[in-house]
């Protein structure tokens, strides 16, 4: 896996997808973004446009709704960043279509662990306010909170946004400022 | 823009509005309290009155819906500290009077920018559980955050409160513990 | 209070529980585990399952979902650590039977002062999402803030969990990043 490769958290609107074209644009490699959003309906394309807009002619867009690990594995190579936007996206089109999230993040693992340059991936944090009433929402809940989970467990870098300022929860492998060795 | 001028985020009962009222009452400056809240039912008067009790005889309370950024131009003076409690109240009072968000956003930075004596800003994070059913609720969602991110941009000093414990994601305008520039 | 008792904070599926049982863990302590929910229907009963199946014949599980002050003074040596897990259901169970939360708590702390061993206390960050549509959602979300800001006042050791990884915001009583004293 590339030493760059970051696992970008944090709630909506926090200005996570911005933190991470940012980090990709700085690298000065190529752009390749992959885009799992799906155009279900007017708001949701507005969205996908908002984001499109930001983007500009900087990078290629790549439209993935489910298969994010070969267009990891056809697109990556060592001047490239490829940013993955967004996971918790990706994890609802997996329930929808009925596949086994955590079948897919084992895939998306391996082809992080494959590909030689960085891969940027922005994923939402769910779990903070008060339990869902209804049990799709609760079970969606639990697959992008584990997802997030096992990535974060396995990729060199976590960096959690609030408001659009970056915590970094583990950089380097190293975790920041937790106290587990204690 | 005074250089203690702070943002402080938090979720719901997340102690930030203590905080706020800690970090100015140390200050020994004169203090004003800008409130937000209209009292529509029982419910939210009884939160204001909780919210009253605490600050006693001290403050100097300012009841204001909307036009907080007047409010700010009127009172700040070198040895007043005004604490704006909170922006996410301001931002539904916005809405609901079909008031554009971003634009009175943009008054209360310059105030801000104008004002000689520190402002406090409390402010929720709402953006963290599940997304709501209900459009409305998402358009809330995506102003309020949108507004905390233009707002920690700007100001000098971000603090994140968790069960009444802070966490620095930006002080003097540095931040604190991310890692854009790697 | 022990030196080493813990509060450790995080959002559903954030990885608490995990984390908080591999501090143990790595105590070589004698291991207790109080759990406080109650299968009341299939999904919780395979939650709890879930989290039984994970911590094996190594630890002691006592389930108890409301009177966790005497099974902590009942159990607590000064070689065992004791994990209670969770404080939000505990709050959900309190209100339930409509017993005080705050008195609840009160008694809570008595107890943590009383212990000679350390207390690991797992519980919810519940207050990040949108404002629940009703009351008693409303009230759950005040009653267990008002619970993780009073524990986390008064214990030696905070940490906020987000993805599996922890951001300390306490530690040996010290604030860690906070600037309240700027």
């Amino acid at each position: 896996m590339n030493n760059k490769t970051t696992l970008i958290l944090g709630g909506a609107r926090s200005g996570k997808s911005s933190y991470a074209e940012e980090l990709a644009e700085q690298s000065r490699f190529n752009l390749v973004y992959i885009a799992t959003g799906e155009p279900s309906d007017e708001e949701m394309r507005a969205r996908i446009d908002h984001h499109r807009d930001r983007r500009c002619e900087k990078w290629e867009t790549i439209e993935e709704p489910v298969d994010i690990a070969s267009v990891i594995n056809e697109h990556s190579t060592k001047d490239t960043v490829i940013l993955v936007d967004c996971l918790t996206i990706w994890t609802s089109n997996l329930m929808f279509k009925e596949k086994c999230v955590q079948e897919a993040g084992a895939k998306l693992i391996i082809a992080l662990r494959n590909a030689p340059g960085p891969v940027l991936l922005v994923s939402n944090e769910v779990g903070q306010g008060i339990v869902p009433q209804n049990a799709l929402a609760r079970n969606f809940r639990d697959e992008a909170g584990r997802l997030n989970q096992r990535l974060a467990a396995v990729v060199p870098n976590v960096d959690y946004i609030v408001a659009g300022l970056p915590l970094s929860l583990k950089k380097n492998a190293k975790i920041v400022s937790g106290n587990i060795e204690r």
